[in-house]
């Protein structure tokens, strides 16, 4: 089928073996790519009782039909069990080498076993070996990957991911990162340091006009919209800060208050009148969301890396952000879950590790992340994260929406499963009130599996400041041949969405564990247990699922037979 | 205040008097403009309980901050009591008279009082007169706007609106109309036969670099949106019938079936591809979604109207559907509920009035509309209005969301109030499922809220499909120096909503009136009641409502005290 080059390459690390094997269309019309496809091949493999850390746990990496041809496409996915979370982990990241991937002509790269010694994997089109990573082991991320980038797009982990830090990242093309959930640390414990990709082999779409027309609309609606060409173009992420320290959901202190005084120097319209500013984006992309500071040609965090290392552990000095998260790529590490365990860290020990975030790899507790910290030492009531995964800069008690979407999260607290920052905070696609109740579940459920669509195309998520399902449909369909309605894509959102869940259940989740930290539901913000459960029930009623279940009919209606 | 004159000119026809008033600049800070003011200056006036087409009943006009000074701001509302409904009754309309009236320097008009013998009013700037009509008194629209438009903009009934046609419209310059719930006939029922206006004074902006910063965004964003400009542009709203047949959302034969297989013809397609078309547009419009036949100078249906004249008396003849239009246009008649009036009769009595639709003026059945001549001749359940207001072209059975507006809209059955058309059908500004009971009540309410405020601007509403929140605010708030933000909108629109549904609980209305016509509950197309009262409870509990009534604690919550 056009679109999608049927391949899955799949690397056996213990035995080292290779096997290309084809993938069913129907899997492909139904699950996409991306997320969709990774969570689809990983489920079909997998016992979801697998320790996320054995050999047995493989990792699968997927491109899809849109990766490498679309603007914004640039991007790749990886699925598999999270070492940190304990439930299914799907994770995307920009850059490059998603599209060489693609190039070199597979929709889906699956890695088993565990290699004896250290290795890397080296892909070159339809060329594959297993090479000796020893003199790699212990470098960090920019190291290894000027090492390799001679022979291609560089995928790597750093000191973090061998040492089995649980919220570990892959960094590709030196600044990309699969950050959340762990996925370093499950290379680490295959003692897989890299993974080089070259790819020359552009994929052809279905209908060349068609498909023209298409991508010329994405562009031209791309330049039209006001977030992305009022903000993410000139600020980048950091566009946020001063929004959400205004609407005060700005989490500070490890969640113990929601404004932010000592910032000034944190706001986007600060960062660039100090800096000289230079943009950089992944590939095809016109945004460029990503920011360097030119002069000493390094790269300036994200929002949430501002958030993490800014207010959540009351630091108001920007260049010690910055220093943190140079740090983070370097070691290969979230920036996320690194910050928030600092507050952790902060708040039970009295200790600001800001300046020593490097220290966490080698610290026992550190490396477990904030609710293994904040369950030994009895403060399971100081938590942070929702399923072990800590929550982002969006503080929930002034988000209802967005703290439904953290609870319902099938990898956790994050807040890209929803993205309800677009509607509660942005006003884009549609305003909704912040601070009501109405609506909010169905809203979830929708921008969920609209969301799932997204990853599974894939598109970076800021296309959806722009496009809406009539133009991802459109694009997809004159791409693939397949004639795919707007509705049909949030039907495909939803299937992906129930699969991941009933991967969970069988995991040992249920409702119990779609709930939001204590410190969530008390204090002077606290947001109210009643309104949270009356979301929370009516979002199960909308889904078809019991107490976090799906049915089964509602599985039959999506076509998921176990 | 910058935005507003401040002024009501008050005309009371009886006697013959003019009065000049300031209007608190609390009311125009809490109500904006148009429909919202409107609404605010009629429920302090008037006892709900009053006769439509009594003498008392007071008819007010009103335009908005935006009126005049930015594209696609043509626009003038008209609140009154309805006498097809006996609900509070707002209208909009396009082209230039309000513009005109804003220019002459009022925010409002209020005519009250009845004049002995046909007149007119005479409007240029500050200098007002009533002058006898009695030469004018029996002519169409046409006519009428032909003798008056040296003097200015003409707003004009026709003989509709003089025999008391209970769907009566006011027509504007010519072809525009304030349509729905016959508020021609209440200004038959003053003798007043039309209102000339002529304003020279352009309203100036507070803060003036803003503003054009603000319309720049503005038209980026009209230039952008796909249903603009791929659609209303090229096809004006005849863009949407093939889509809605396609959906099996097209009420077809006074709603027994919703799909219609002879309307080739009534395509947008097709009808583009047979007329010389011209596009016209209200003032300050770069869409100019109007549709004309350039060759022989006539003005073409709009969507509404073919499926009123075609597929709900299954008639697939184009050519009858543009005559019977211009016959309404002429007679100052509502086009929807013209034909559903026609299709009831149809059903009822086997004749098909579709060449003789002038006919209905002198008919006494006719002219009041098709519940009256349902409940007449005992077929209560082939009704297809909702609180006397027939149903437009939007088939409910097949959009849930635009079922629960139908049923929840303060003056009956309408598309506009929530205009769920947007995102059920054309997936703006976010494709929702049409069959999913999901989310649907906060849905409703949150575009019920936005589609306020936009007729409070006032705007047209197809900005849309294009702006959201954020951008009516910074225009807003640039034309009038208040700092309005997109949260303050919606809560705006939400007191909009809850004093029009004040006013109709006092004129009787009740929780028991928020429902569809029986035929929607029954056959094979049927939506369900159960699906439809889940929604309805949920819709009310968002609302603040206790069986389609307003709790105090909501009114206070909304600053409206009574």
């Amino acid at each position: 089928m056009n679109g999608w080059t049927g391949k899955l390459l799949r690397i056996n690390l213990s035995e080292e073996e290779f096997y290309l094997e084809t993938i069913p269309d129907s899997v492909l019309r139904d699950y996409i790519g991306g997320r969709g496809l990774g969570v689809k091949l990983y489920y079909d493999i997998v016992n979801p009782e697998i320790d996320p850390l054995s050999d047995e746990n493989p990792l699968v990496f997927t491109t899809g039909p849109l990766t490498g041809i679309a603007p914004m496409s640039g991007r790749h996915s990886a699925v598999s069990k999270s070492p940190l979370t304990g439930t299914i982990l799907d994770s995307n990241s920009g850059g490059n080498w998603g599209k060489e991937l693609k190039y070199a002509g597979y929709d889906a790269l699956v890695i088993e076993g565990r290699a004896e010694k250290p290795v890397y994997v080296k892909i070159e089109n339809g060329d594959v070996s297993v090479e000796s990573a020893e003199k790699l082991w212990g470098l960090d991320v920019k190291t290894v990957t000027g090492h390799l980038s001679p022979y291609g797009s560089v995928a790597t982990i750093g000191p973090a991911g061998e040492k089995g830090v649980l919220y570990a990242s892959i960094m590709n093309d030196g600044t990309h990162a699969l950050g959340r959930g762990g996925l370093g640390a499950i290379m680490g414990s295959k003692n897989l340091k890299a993974i080089v990709v070259r790819g020359t082999n552009k994929p052809k779409v279905a209908h060349i006009e068609r498909y023209k027309n298409a991508m010329r609309e994405m562009i031209r609606l791309l330049e039209a919209s006001p977030p992305i060409n009022k903000g993410l173009k000139v600020f980048g992420t950091s566009m946020l800060y001063d929004i959400v320290n205004y609407l005060d959901v700005m989490p500070t202190n490890n969640f113990n208050d929601v404004h932010f005084d000592g910032g000034d120097e944190l706001s986007g319209d600060s960062i660039v009148s100090r800096y000289a500013i230079k943009s950089e984006g992944c590939w095809g992309c016109p945004i460029k969301c990503k920011k360097w500071d030119a002069e000493r040609n390094i790269e300036l965090p994200e929002y949430e890396t501002i958030w993490a290392f800014g207010p959540n552990i009351e630091n108001g000095n920007y260049e010690k952000v910055v220093k943190a998260n140079l740090k983070c790529n370097m070691y290969g590490m979230d920036t996320i879950s690194t910050g928030a365990t600092l507050a952790m860290w902060r708040e039970i020990k009295g200790e600001n590790l800001i300046d020593s975030v490097e220290s966490v790899i080698h610290h026992e507790d550190l490396k477990l992340g904030s609710m293994r910290i904040a369950r030994k030492y009895g403060a399971d009531d100081r938590r942070t994260d929702v399923k072990g995964m800590e929550l982002p800069g969006y503080d929930p008690r002034g988000l209802y929406g967005q703290a439904l979407s953290y609870a319902t999260s099938n990898r956790g607290g994050c807040h890209l499963r929803a993205y309800m920052v677009a509607p509660e905070i942005i006003g884009k696609p549609k305003l909704i009130h912040r601070l009501n109740p109405e609506g909010k579940a169905g809203l979830v459920v929708i921008f969920q599996n609209l969301n799932a669509v997204i990853d599974s195309l894939i598109l970076c998520k800021f296309t959806a400041f722009a496009m809406t399902e009539v133009e991802y449909a459109d694009l997809l369909s004159a791409a693939t041949g397949i004639n795919y309605r707007a509705e049909d894509l949030l039907r495909i959102g939803e299937r992906i969405y129930n699969l991941e869940r009933i991967f969970n259940v069988k995991a040992g989740f249920s409702g119990e564990d779609d709930t939001l930290p204590e410190k969530i539901f008390k204090g002077k913000h606290a947001l109210s247990r009643e309104i949270f459960n009356d979301m929370l029930n009516q979002y199960y009623e909308f889904r078809g699922w019991k107490n976090g279940v799906p049915t089964e009919e509602t599985l039959r209606k999506l076509g998921i037979y176990d």
